[in-house]
């Protein structure tokens, strides 16, 4: 059946003919096998060209910021997936991807289009605060909440932020995108009467837009630093199961507030 | 409910308190972020030890060998998903992991078994042709295919093999299911009566478990790697869409063979 | 880690002791099953009252209308990710599940949000007619398009839609929201200068609202109906196989328009 | 790239013009909506015949038995998806449906494939018992566990058994199954030395292979199911939110025993 308007797919990314593998107009055995790390081949397949040394050094940092963070949901989810289902490891990680929505870690890509709305507004003459102040009352006008703000744990500013922040000063990609989260941080106070601090959600798309990140594509980075930890975490499972002691301990007080038959004893 | 024995939840990866967050005994953001690769990361995550550098070397060169190979199947189905759901690239890549599986990327992780099965009993002194035939004549006669040999398109030795193994010798590690990988394919004529060669899939546990990678852990290789490809073709079908062209021609020639009502035309 | 201001889960939906499983209130084994269909069941677990026959015939015939289709999209990823990773099929309908998204299957939802947005109007005394034509314009200013109307192939009214409007008007539930469906119907050629008619997605929370089905929970319909389908297609993806060859014909037009390295012939 | 000896997609399941979809034969909208239910719907797609009124009894009855058992680890990891990714159902849905491997739900199909092992050796001749305990034994000697016996929670027979073997005796379907399953559990104390009893995932292949349901299609019963009751929590997710209160109660007595930086007080 025909949907849209495309009949024919196109794409750049990847053509083969019997001999060679061509990845981004490159030679995949001869010139990317052995020459460039992971981390450029990623840059080089999203973007179409390979990233200099401080991009990779910004996106380097930024996926070790979020590949980990303990028994997050999303990875009891995958945990409590591979003990029910340990054939297929490619479940668990899926499981545990399909947790990096909206609430979670798609947060750094809302608080990514957050700051090129801002930006936006800059390079047609706004200062930093107005544009940011604008876009900020505009986004709880409609409703919104401001994403890269505030952490259930860490109440000062997450220490990943600062560590994120110092390498971008060092990689000398630009810095705009971290003046404009700072403002928006010092704006918090202003707009939300909460002095909410910075943390890693909104960091990463600060230092990743100036390293030439597209802003369309920023879920991606939690997305796969999250594969790697979760990888690790289902290795772990193998070795020492936990899957099955998360999801009892998880129950252990649950109320139960619904009828009951006659004769029966709540728990 | 309790499933199993254990009922607390134990985990050596990742701990935090409201200042520091832990990674396999160091401090992320003053020890990590800006100072290891991500690769690095995720070797530290998997094996709690970060990397030599020929092992990070023979890593990174397997996660780029297989990252990406165009409009794979995994590939249009990530794509076809992203078309119908474009809220949620988490969904998108999601459906693209879940066909890592037993027979076309897990094929990695069934070939390293088989290294490891050769590989012990060389440890107990037999020659590696010797412990490689009765392995594959035992695969065979337990109705099992031997993987990681034959390729539908390359029916010569995939390039990609070459590279990884120049990759290896040139990082310096263990080089002994190198060995083994080769005297697996140069016993198929004997074993199948084809005259198989190494594949990709092949090769990189060939490599892989040489540099310390734990033959559990194996199939996460080639699922990390097509994350990273994966997010590049969805970030390629937000600007340019053929995810539902790729599902109008999977059928244009498709055959209805079932029954009709009375009347129907059969298209 | 705590995240929002809960600590203690609830449910009202199932609880347990060591002989008698409790489904919202009755005894799972004494009164429901053999006594109740699956369908019921359904409705039991979703909304804690079993349904009235009317009820119970339009929610079945939604169902049925939208279980299958052929080898629609999410159908060919999930019989290519089967081929892929035959030993879990349960990674198969969850690819296939997770093309049930805004643009294709969720359809249903947000056009049953259209008209609950138009029924509050109504039942504050606007006609529906007035309500309608205000719901619509709002909503193509706000730069969303009018869901459940028209379709890829079927030009004229899709079939299905007379066919579960003749089940809701037999089964005697509250036609209330078909009434409003078509309104929005005839006012298409006004509101977007195009005779669109009603289709399968628009007709089905028409049905299904006046029934007593919860507006949230629309997207559980195409979902669980879907996989029914799902399954008999893997099933038939066992005995014959046809996930590969939709792949092959996917790609058999295929265009590469990126680069490629010197020397290499452009497929 | 052509996988596989097929290149031309072939089904018998739907085919559809303009107006017209048939399924399995059938003119959707005229002969199935409103005709037919759900489960009747399901088992033609599945098998291309409608059910008698005994086999949609017995199938209908599996499906309600096991469609819902509380917050077990599936739920969990639904919920906590959908706390997380509330935009996307499907997501939540998928991520509850992967926890049907081989451990928790698939071991209906498991057990349905060693009832027809022992059926097809009593249609050559052999004595229940005799075929049962040979079988057994077998499945000992390769180390395979005897799925479908035993439960954490329900240490007599899981009263859903006994219900559902009462359902297929008044459905009239064939009976035959049933007795191989409690041959079975006869003789649990003599092959296991212990004397596990039925549970329900052995007593849905005992009922449904007696009603004409394919083996191989078996996983696909418990897949179904769930997905209706995952619909079910995952509204009352939207209402009374849990997801993150069980991830929360899933680690308050978590042990980290993993290495720490100098300095850090171990939680």
């Amino acid at each position: 059946m025909k949907i849209g308007r495309e009949t024919v797919p196109r794409t750049a990314i990847c053509t083969s003919d019997e001999h060679t593998i061509v990845v981004r107009g490159h030679d995949l055995s001869r010139e990317l096998i052995g020459k460039v790390s992971f981390l450029e081949h990623f840059f080089l397949l999203l973007t179409g060209a390979l990233p200099t040394a401080g991009q990779a050094k910004v996106l380097d940092a930024t996926l070790v910021a979020i590949a980990e963070h303990g028994l997050v949901p999303s990875v009891q989810a995958a945990r409590m997936t591979f003990a029910a289902a340990p054939d297929a490891m490619q479940g668990a990680v899926a499981a545990g991807i399909l947790g990096c929505g909206s609430v979670v870690l798609g947060s750094s890509e809302t608080a990514g289009r957050l700051y090129a709305e801002i930006d936006a507004q800059v390079q047609q003459g706004a200062s930093t605060r107005v544009a940011a102040l604008a876009a900020m009352q505009a986004w709880r006008a409609a409703g919104r909440s401001i994403p890269g703000y505030g952490h259930p744990l860490h109440k000062e500013r997450d220490e990943r932020v600062g560590a994120l922040f110092d390498v971008a000063r060092g990689a000398g990609t630009d810095l705009r995108f971290v003046a404009i989260a700072e403002t928006v941080e010092s704006l918090m106070p202003e707009v939300l009467g909460k002095p909410l601090k910075l943390n890693v959600s909104g960091a990463i798309p600060a230092v990743l837009l100036g390293a030439g990140f597209p802003v369309q594509a920023l879920r991606g980075v939690p997305i796969l630093a999250r594969t790697a930890g979760l990888i690790a975490h289902l290795y772990e499972e193998m070795q020492r199961p936990a899957g099955f002691a998360l999801s009892y301990q998880a129950t252990r007080e649950m109320v139960y507030d619904g009828a009951v038959p006659e004769g029966f004893a709540r728990p």
